[in-house]
């Protein structure tokens, strides 16, 4: 993974999505076991000064997104993005200052599959697990399911 | 329904919700049907000039926590609301120049047991289905879980 691709993806995120700004949501980390993005508590707190939901979803939702995005640049296949469809467990409150949510990299097999099928058909679609982590345990859990269009698909359904 | 209890919601969204308020998220109209919330598209466009998925997802969430908080208001027992889990399909690009959210009023049934269980253990839970309507299609299908704790629960599980 290329320094540049991850810069492009946070360049991607801050001039296309511009509430994803005002939540302060950023590239933290790539590495073999995944991408995790991050945002800070502040600006996203609740009622009980923990992370508001929609926050915290956005987040996860996004760290899936940015994961395609670099699968999909590292083949040279940029495409339009979306998500389909997500399910998300809020399993315990966020309270850390730093919201991390890690997208676990795919496996090989699930890899190799979606690459093939973006390679043959100019389109694929891969289901991803985000997780966030707050002082050591499990506060959410998230699947994501994501699809790339290739360019002359038109307006994709699903979104961003 | 009081126009009271519609202003409280929609004071405390803008006051303990800051994250909302850049999104726009405010609320639209409440009748027998269910509650209605709105957010702008400008601000929450993605990349194809479509709506961010995560503002979707926030405005659905909160759709839902504003329909327990009215039912909860109702019965004078406020309590902290949470959400659980959720499930949302993004089935079409939203492009309105005004998303709305309609959280469906719960059957009679539904409510029924909701208040029930409010009343009896000043705890509660409730299922409730969101949809986004854009140029006359359901875009965005969502069912959220929420709970309502009594005050002396301490922090819940879950989240706004």
């Amino acid at each position: 993974m290329s320094e540049q691709l991850l810069v492009e993806l946070q360049a991607t995120l801050e001039r296309e999505i511009p509430i994803s700004r005002s939540m302060g949501i950023r590239v933290y980390s790539h590495a073999a076991c995944g991408l995790k993005m991050a945002a800070p508590l502040d600006p996203n707190r609740n009622h009980q000064q923990t992370a508001f939901a929609g926050t915290l979803n956005a987040l996860c939702t996004l760290a899936g997104w940015g994961t395609v995005f670099l699968l999909a640049r590292e083949q040279n296949r940029p495409g339009n993005i979306v998500i389909r469809r997500s399910a998300i467990k809020y399993l315990r409150p966020v309270t850390s200052e730093l919201m991390i949510a890690h997208c676990a990299a795919p496996g090989s097999e699930q890899r190799e599959h979606f690459i093939e099928m973006l390679n043959e058909k100019g389109s694929s679609k891969i289901d991803l697990d985000v997780e966030i982590i707050d002082r050591g345990q499990v506060a959410v859990s998230f699947r994501g399911s994501y699809v790339v269009l290739g360019e002359n698909h038109g307006m994709p359904r699903g979104e961003f």
